[in-house]
């Protein structure tokens, strides 16, 4: 294929708006429908007013959500709904013979019931669960390349799933007693106009929400369980940052060998960078700090790159793993396009800054 | 006592500002003298302009740091001075029959082998540090009490030892495994005048540093293995949030007692509500937060309390403590006040807002 | 009076939570009574956990608006309420011989033509226009003393008229082409849940809105032309900045006096200086800032004080005045209470930071 | 020309570092050289980590400024260093054919006793003044094409000038009685490692500075002067607000034509419109904002563009015209690049955003 057409069912929140400007400027493909209820009629610069330099933002206007219209126009459409509504769409989108990159968590579980579970409702398109693919392209990239329907996975399984993947496949971690502590920017919470996300309630604010339960947790427990090839379970704690974007994850883990002398910890340290070389030397968008630096979310704000940084400590046994990444590009719309790059046999930095 | 005279060494950072607001106001203190290499000759209000509206801040000069003549003016003196300087002046100032109260790293430690170990130099005054209190007066009020010298905690350390220690000493946790990870604001690092605490190079950042030895671990792990009895040594990692002030801990630890139904955790719950109502249900500093709210920084920004949340994770098996405060009020210059006030028999809050 | 009892109609918005706080701590007034339609039933400490420290924050529960149980309890009733709103509870309580501070813009202008040009809705009582006092005390206060009914200022008319005035009863200073360029905190804008005060919204975005008629010109130009016996009319642009509480006002006027050398500059100095000086030498809450400094929000924050500076520029001819105050104390909030304090006959600075 | 060999002499600091951004992903300039004394022998890459991904970040090491290496690397030498500084190295560039683009303000005047003046120094290079470019593309484009040195604009200067020059070039203003307020993020005041820029000192502060005589003064008057065919004298205050990028400029004018019905505002409204249209509807980096909306910095972050908006008041007779830009783009490296692109015959936005 040498160029797409592309459409956004739900583009008026961040990852929408996100969405929106990674396609205005990719080189292979064309915006040309974006739907929001609220906003139909109005062009996209005229909500968006940041991208008003840009012609097309100057004439694409929002429509209603059609899927009729929406097929007819592009070939692969993204959702950036809310979960519990992306999967109707990609139902009927999916009917239409249509491919559909979906931002919400209606395709990222391969289990009905832990969805039911986590979003506390039934699942509304069961029978595409084992079709969909989870679209973490470092991981799944194969799959990626002849899904129809990718579930483009959320910000902080992303932040928290590439550091330690390939360390629980090397079999160099314990599977259990993990921890993931991460803090992420406001814009993560999506554009929601509530009391808590008000500049007043979050600027001079930090706190954690959503202890010791959040729904993350059960995709970033799926996904570890299937590099384990064993159940996984792991505490996961959530924070808001007033920043507007980028996440910061901090990781413990418990290294298989134990380790008490400068000796062994040297040879352990040499057996992790080489295990996250060959997992990710070649992969454009993850950034392997050496020893000297640690991560920053401002290293990666507007970038789909994730810095991964670890360190040993013989004082407590353990092994810290940070890892850095703007949650609503590499943890959000620029991993999907990133995915659709992938479905669409382009180069797969198309339209991305590394 | 119905007055003290006080006086601050080393009040040009941002804890020795904080002093000053602190005892400015408070309605038995005395700020009867400010040093500062710097700044001498200089009126408060010229270097702090905040305070212009307070009669002693318009006439009250810094000067150079004369124990001698601070001696003769003051009966408690404050030091806001960098480890390593503090203790020099502390031993002058109590051989002229002074009190002191030492917010440096110097007095904290009993063992100046760690001291080496972790500020890498020898102590300065090793003679004094079986005599130096550490000052946390929620558990040390007594000891506070007839005090010559007071060390007052890390902001780091104060976040994570008062919701620690009572579950410790009750035998209600594990005291191996323990993981501290907090973030903090950027006054936490002092008024350094250096690249890394630019406004710009802060603002939308995100970031961990000294990992995984940070200096604050010795105090950390000392006031622990007292609690515990035993040898505690505990993962920390700090990270630097684009805020003026606070630190949020999230805490990580392993209940003694084995809990995997919900009756076993509400029980279990019971024991360590019923653990931290005995140990702070009198303390006016500490805000216990019921089950219902999790520690916000901003509910703390200015007072002297701590807030502490926990929840027990029935999938994990750990207890998650969560803890708020003004890092450079209870974790630092409002506790020393409140040393000052133990000291000086004046009640416990005074010049403090809880 | 020794005590007062207070309460507060319309306490959950920004400025509402500010008089909570003050109140809570002042030493002269009880606060016996707050009312929130949304928060009927929970407690004050439920809803702004900062005060939970305080007894009395953990026992007062917001309640229903009703003028007859606070007209029982109280002596003197905040309204913190939207204009068109506040109009009715005044009268209520007025007829039920309360005293009345009303911090919305009901009774601000004694014109209820102006009024409705300025809020596009008839005046809902405009018998009682003649007899409210605008409670700018430095400028009102013997008014205040007597006045059943004080409505306090907008942040923004504080920050202008305090510096202006002076100067223009002084005849130092043109009535015309006066132009006032106003940088306003976030919070200015009230507790509104909308999207344009969402954190990502405001964060790292500067604008200026309600160009060019903003509503708080009516009462600016209200208090300018009584202070020069005549009309004024001004030009008046306020910004939106990221920081939760202040507001920098820049002022540009012309000195009656043409000034071209750097003497007649130093004499008109002489003379604007001198002005400042008789018109708030004696006043708490008003700093003067020498030649040597510029207003910096930072300095007044939490503070019921506004800085301010000026300077002549023998370029343009022209008098530049600078202010400085926290939009939520001298200019809502802690401004209402010096209001009460004149009120009650209690010392002026009760219960306020100057 | 097809491509360009470019280098930077000064690349530490932010104008420098925003350069090295802009050269990186420039499609037909490759950044052969970068200078810095501080940096030296270390790689781009490890200075600015958010660069690592880009392969010439990580090769590209700092060097020493010396003019004969540079010389022979390079075509074009951006020189991002302090006033007086940087003509030194102009003029040795110069000297060897080489074409220069500076950013400091050593070349910004046509007069060198203004420089004196405002500069408080003998300019260093006085022969070159009448040759230097003023580099304000919109206005200078056909000189800029063929000019041997251009010097790049003050970040306050272009969100000025822009929307003053065509007004004051169609006569449709007062050339006298102009104001102009601007705010300004903190990195517009450079990376320089001072207490003033320190976090702690910029965040929830907003403060004017170097009241009443900026040294930018000098290019805007120069500048407008030019445009009015006569000397043009305006006020002109900045203000530092904490965001770290974006200038909002709030400039106010006296229409030359009298209005006072809604007639003669309307048509009076309509001649701006056309000027405005007549000036810039072919420039790709200037916005207008019709009536609907105001500027915004969040608009033009990370964009070449500037926001342009406008408001007669009827009441005050003036003319309000707004500027929103990024103050290190449009204001500096962007601007800069701007005028390689037409200095090199390539499209003008090549490897900028608009």
């Amino acid at each position: 294929m040498d160029r797409v057409k592309t459409a956004i069912i739900g583009a008026s929140g961040y990852s929408g708006e996100e969405l929106v400007r990674l396609l205005l400027h990719h080189p292979q493909a064309d915006l040309v429908a974006v739907t929001s209820r609220q906003y139909a009629g109005k062009t996209v610069a005229e909500i968006f007013p940041r991208f008003a330099s840009h012609p097309t933002a100057r004439e694409l206007r929002f429509e209603e959500p059609d899927t009729w219209k929406l097929a007819k126009k592009s070939d692969v459409i993204f959702l950036a709904l809310p979960h519990g509504v992306a999967a109707e769409y990609a139902t009927a989108l999916l009917d239409k013979g249509k491919r559909v990159i979906d931002l919400s968590a209606d395709f990222r579980l391969s289990d009905a019931d832990i969805y039911q579970e986590f979003y506390g409702q039934e699942h509304p398109a069961p029978q595409l669960l084992s079709e969909a693919v989870y679209g973490l392209p470092e991981i799944y990239r194969e799959e990626i390349r002849n899904a129809r329907l990718v579930a483009s996975p959320g910000c902080y399984p992303t932040s928290i799933l590439l550091p330690i993947i390939p360390l629980l496949r090397a079999g160099l971690i314990k599977h259990h007693g993990i921890i993931a502590d991460s803090l992420s920017g406001i814009s993560g919470a999506g554009r929601k106009v509530e009391l808590p996300y008000l500049f007043v309630e979050c600027n001079e604010s930090v706190r954690p929400y959503g202890v010791p339960k959040h729904r993350h947790l059960s995709e970033i427990e799926q996904e570890l369980s299937i590099a384990a090839s064993t159940t996984v379970r792991i505490q996961f704690t959530p924070h808001l940052i007033p920043v507007n974007r980028g996440i910061l994850s901090t990781i413990y883990l418990a290294p298989e060998k134990y380790f008490s002398s400068e000796k062994e910890a040297s040879e352990l340290n040499r057996q992790i960078n080489q295990c996250f070389e060959e997992a990710y030397a070649n992969e454009t968008f993850v950034r392997l700090l050496g020893g000297a630096t640690l991560p920053d979310t401002k290293n990666v704000v507007g970038t789909n790159s994730i810095e991964i940084a670890w360190r040993l400590d013989i004082r407590t046994g353990r092994l810290i793993v940070m890892s850095a990444e703007d949650s609503i590009v590499k943890g959000a719309s620029g991993q999907a396009v990133q995915s659709l790059n992938i479905l669409c046999g382009f180069d797969e930095t198309a339209g991305l800054l590394p």
